[in-house]
């Protein structure tokens, strides 16, 4: 496996494997990889001739009040855990090499945003697609991967996509979980050993809503009082939101029909998780 | 040559060719062609296995109160002309194939766009890197040919590229002139007798200041004085501005050095005329 830190050296080489009409899958990562990032490459393994992770923490997606400084960086651990799961190329460019300065273009992003964690990021997916729109430039993929437990960043790239044409065709991984069904995440373990009991309510609260929905019920508003009902009653963690919406339009739904969203936030005393499923309603 | 109108038949035929290896000039217009963009298709034509013009006048790049409506579109015509210099690809696509609706996703430009022509065309730049944001990724080119009439239009485009990582080679072709200097444009028709007379006294005034520059002078307000004087003397033409910046970034320069622009825009009855020059002051 080739650890690659310059745009230069990285141009070179997907140069040369697309003259051989090799397939390019790609995994792009903030580093601080777990089991949900190494089933990413796992998928990109199984599809493509060529897996390139790459390892970056975007500033331009940190808001003033988010801690660009302090997120984890364990370089030589992720390329230790990419090279066991497969990976070909880990791309690990330093910030000076993917901005050279304060950036003069960005994508801006009007829809799929203002919602869920976007409503209290703003800025957040400008971030995301601007350096996804450089990514993709640099990595020319024929596949992206990106986990569903993010779901709204998979709508918002989703879009990017469409509207201005990659040539990339985008594959949304299903979210890893516990046996106990909670969904796993590098958070986790900030939980106290009475909220990691807890904390399997959240999928529990989804997975009881799609049965709703699967025997019938269509209005929004039970759904959601019934997910909040559950939480409240049975941990200690405060709701940030609970919200149903279509996908991957993420627009708000009164009477629920085609595919959906539910998705939530939940504050433990030391973690924040997240979780969604989505629902294809055929009837 | 073909001409094609969706971009689900310009991806495929792409991809082919990009099976074949065979590289690809990009020369993407608004239709109503003149020598100028033959120009860059004879350009194109030379360094490239396939040359694919885009003809599409681009709604983004418009404001309010500038006629996209009534803008020039003669599509038999351009076809004809771009078959007779050698183009492979015609890629004529509706609005709607390249909109479906109110764009989402736009690219936001906030360097080289405040000065020259941009100045009073707020947003335009926008338009224009969203619109070749979405053609790059649909024609993939090796390289992409623009003419240097509009310098600004370059620069921007050199930015969007660098920034973007877009892998394409950007080509600035030369403004072809008539015999007298006078830049060729569709707009010198509207001149009267009188004004085409004195018309080629803009770039005679640009090709002074050069030589002024050439013998020492490094003041950019005597160089602006010079020019100014000339057109007011010489023309009826009302100056909407001379200007020298430093190339490509488009910054204000007072004591001349480094690659530098002169560009002015210059108002008569029914015709605003542009022009410019670039020149690399290496002592």
């Amino acid at each position: 496996m080739q650890v690659i830190k310059t745009k230069d050296d990285i141009k070179n080489i997907i140069t040369a494997y697309k003259k051989e009409n090799k397939t390019i899958g790609f995994v792009p990562t903030m580093g601080a990889l777990h089991e949900g990032h190494l089933k990413l490459i796992t998928e990109a393994r199984k599809e493509n001739d060529i897996v390139v992770l790459s390892i970056f923490v975007n500033p331009l997606q940190f808001g003033p009040n988010e801690d660009f400084e302090a997120y984890p960086r364990s370089l030589e651990r992720d390329t230790e855990l990419a090279e066991l799961t497969g990976a070909d190329i880990v791309f690990a460019p330093s910030a000076k090499e993917m901005y050279e300065g304060p950036p003069s273009y960005t994508v801006k992003v009007t829809e799929r945003v203002n919602v869920l964690c976007g409503k209290s990021r703003e800025g957040h997916f400008d971030g995301v697609a601007t350096v996804l729109t450089k990514l993709f430039n640099l990595i020319r993929p024929d596949r992206a991967y990106f986990g569903m437990k993010d779901a709204q960043q998979v709508a918002v790239i989703d879009g990017l996509v469409k509207e201005f044409f990659f040539p990339v065709h985008l594959v949304p991984v299903e979210t890893i979980r516990e046996e106990d069904g909670l969904a796993k995440s590098s958070r986790n373990v900030y939980l106290t050993e009475e909220e990691r009991k807890q904390a399997p309510i959240l999928f529990k609260s989804l997975s009881n809503a799609k049965e709703l929905i699967e025997n019938g019920e269509r209005n929004r508003d039970v759904i959601v009082e019934k997910i909040k009902h559950m939480i409240q009653m049975q941990t200690n963690g405060i709701i940030d939101y609970v919200e149903v919406l279509t996908y991957p339009d993420l627009k708000e739904i009164k009477e629920l029909s085609g595919n959906i969203i539910i998705a939530l936030a939940v504050k433990f005393t030391k973690a924040r998780l997240i979780d969604n499923i989505t629902i294809e309603i055929t009837s």
